[in-house]
């Protein structure tokens, strides 16, 4: 009989697990024969002593097989995965673009997290878009158009969401091995053979410093080559938001204009970087020539057209590659944050502009809850940019008075000013991709 | 309102908790507002980084005053407690020759834990004896007699109890803060002024070695002292049993016979250190002064009169003081153990030796298991001794053959020995007394 208890102890006291006590503690876990105490114990030994090498792979293996694992035959699948920033509507034009590429891509996406929007939600803006595909209908996607985007169903590693709950209220979250194994095993479920990262970093995502970003890039690269799937990391910076619109319509509005060649420009290098790591570790090309590829392909239009092929397979209104503004829901009421005197933005915090949208009902304050998908903010000042006294700051789309009033302190706060035409290094404009790894 | 996340998060990362935070979360988890899951990270959390000694001196704090304190007035009352050991009867005789050196003792006693005794079970042994005394009756059997032993009442630190379980079950057992506010919390609970430890060291006890013994020493001190409490600990071997007897009526039965001077050494200068010790920590006498005083009250009676009251105020048949042997409850068959070869014995298991009782049905294989009083273990040769061929070793008292099947592997395998006659570190007598902190 498995010993919980000398688990725990072994953990607590720095010693290994084996393949097979692993793979019992997370069936027991799984099947509630391991109570959430113990578990919360164990994943706090992990949080100070780790988990080696073997362990890891074994863990997310574990986790990875708690469900059904997605097969799609012959077809190598390349997944991609943002550890969330605000703004970041990457996969929304990526996956279509990888697949204008040559790339088969599989994606499962979440709902929202925190102050970061979700693609499941975001998606859902697109009238009559289906995000919750079933595993035959996804797969059979994938076959015949080369890229789907569906909800992460529950059938799909669901120890790992059970982990993933406790982690959330004992303090565990932040554990370098528990976050590895958290992300590779929904990717394994998922089928993928293959994964590109883009961990953030900065004020808006969950690493807030490079150091930390870089170690877990490394930590995702090294246990997705344990597992015999090859992988590449970015790490890219999420001090401020990316792009300039923030919300659920919002931000399919500016996919659609990135993929029409007029968006801006930080989410089209993001996407062409991300995209050149796709096809790079899915054929022999250079990470050089995959960026190149994908700005071809973006600029040809195809980019646009493999996502006009993937909202109409998922039964979506495909005029939004057209006229967005018309066929997307957008708030009617607008309130503009002006510069109160002549300066310079030294810094805009990308974390308190996801906390307002997330007030504005754009996002959840608790789990389940239903959002509004027609709010949203346009940022019209980013880092080092000057504004005049009066000028526009930030556009804010609401839909309700009261909501904007709890919204509004945030954004009233987001901004740091310097003097006008101040230049320092502060507001020099950092890299947007601060590295890459594997 | 209090956070609990944050709360196990600064634990975590090794930072100090507030007064209020402590009393907040103890209150919380006493009342189930704080779930276990939460609580047995925070656990894991303290086993990593330690509670500082004024977040110790707080903890031990709520959880004495989780339920209620008794109060005994004027009356100075002075306490002892043991971290548990095989064959360890001292409390049985401690208790009433402490009084009779005119020190006040209220003891209250837990049932026997994994493979040691506990007081309240032998006690259990005698007719008519009650272990179970109210509050009120408990206070006024000290200021009347100067002594009364009595179970562990659960309105008494409840939240420690609470603690206590959940440790039991999460690997979070041996944890230097946890086992010092644990022991001291119930002792101020039960009213104590001044506390005596006998911390146990050796294969027989948690602590087998003597550096983690004499830290879990220092601690208990160091604690009572920020508490404002006189305190002093012994450090003492228990790599072999003590005295000749365990069991349950079979260790009242040695008790008894210490009292009446006749008893083994080795029982006795354990209690008379004891007793000196809280002699000295509740007077102008010094350790050894204490010490002469309670070999006195050994050697003139007054200890086995104490008993007697003790036994008489209690409910008990104070027979057991002259004819324990015709009072106890003392099983019916016997298996005796003999030598093999001539030898001499180098090791005697402790722990060993427990386990073997206990499954004869004189302890319990889970909590609040009926147990068998009249069973027990002789041992005829202790470390160092001589034993020829065909000699007695072990006398085996037991009721059931099956039992008997079950502790043998047990008590066949607790002899370590040498050639005959060889001397050698290993078979030199430990000594008794190892250490005296404070």
């Amino acid at each position: 009989m498995f010993d919980m208890i000398s688990f725990i102890e072994r953990k607590r006291d720095g010693g290994a697990h084996t393949a097979e006590e692993i793979q019992e503690f997370v069936r027991g876990f799984a099947s509630g024969a391991v109570p959430d105490y113990q578990a919360s114990a164990w994943l706090m030994a992990v949080f100070h002593n780790g988990l080696k090498g073997e362990e890891l792979k074994e863990f997310t293996l574990a986790l990875a097989h708690s469900g059904k694992i997605l097969s799609f035959g012959d077809l190598r699948i390349v997944d991609k995965h943002s550890t969330g920033g605000v703004g970041d509507k990457a996969t929304l034009l990526l996956v279509p673009l990888a697949a204008a590429c040559g790339v088969k891509v599989a994606k499962l996406s979440g709902p929202g997290l925190s102050f970061t929007g979700g693609t499941v939600d975001k998606l859902e803006a697109i009238p009559g878009f289906q995000m919750h595909l079933s595993s035959e209908r996804f797969i059979e996607q994938v076959r015949r158009i080369g890229c789907a985007i569906s909800g992460h169903s529950d059938d799909l590693a669901p120890a790992e969401g059970k982990f993933y709950a406790l982690r959330d209220v004992t303090g565990t979250v932040p554990t370098l091995p528990l976050l590895c194994s958290s992300i590779v095993s929904k990717k394994i479920a998922g089928g993928a053979h293959a994964f590109v990262f883009d961990v953030k970093c900065g004020a808006g995502a969950f690493m807030e410093d490079y150091e930390n970003a870089e170690k877990l890039a490394r930590a995702l690269v090294s246990l997705s080559k344990s597992l015999g799937k090859e992988s590449m990391a970015l790490i890219t910076d999420m001090d401020q938001p990316l792009g300039e619109w923030i919300g659920n319509s919002t931000e399919v509005l500016e996919a659609v204009s990135v993929l029409q060649g007029k968006g801006p420009k930080d989410v089209e290098e993001l996407v062409i970087n991300l995209a050149g790591a796709m096809v790079s570790i899915d054929s022999d090309l250079s990470f050089e020539e995959g960026c190149a590829l994908a700005r071809e392909k973006l600029e040809d239009g195809s980019g646009l057209e493999a996502f006009a092929a993937m909202v109409r397979a998922q039964g979506g209104d495909d005029r939004v590659c057209r006229t967005p503004e018309k066929i997307l829901p957008l708030a009617g009421k607008k309130h503009t944050i002006t510069a109160s005197e002549d300066s310079t933005v030294r810094a805009l915090n990308a974390r308190k502009i996801g906390e307002g949208v997330k007030r504005l009902g754009g996002g959840r304050m608790s789990l389940g809850e239903p959002i509004d998908l027609s709010v949203g903010v346009r940022i019209l000042k980013k880092n080092g940019a000057s504004a005049g006294r009066g000028e526009a700051l930030l556009e804010i789309l609401y839909s309700d008075e009261a909501k904007l009033a709890d919204a509004m302190p945030f954004f009233e706060s987001a901004y740091t000013f310097g003097k006008a035409n101040e230049h320092s290094e502060d507001t020099a404009q950092r890299r947007l991709i601060l590295g890459k790894i594997g």
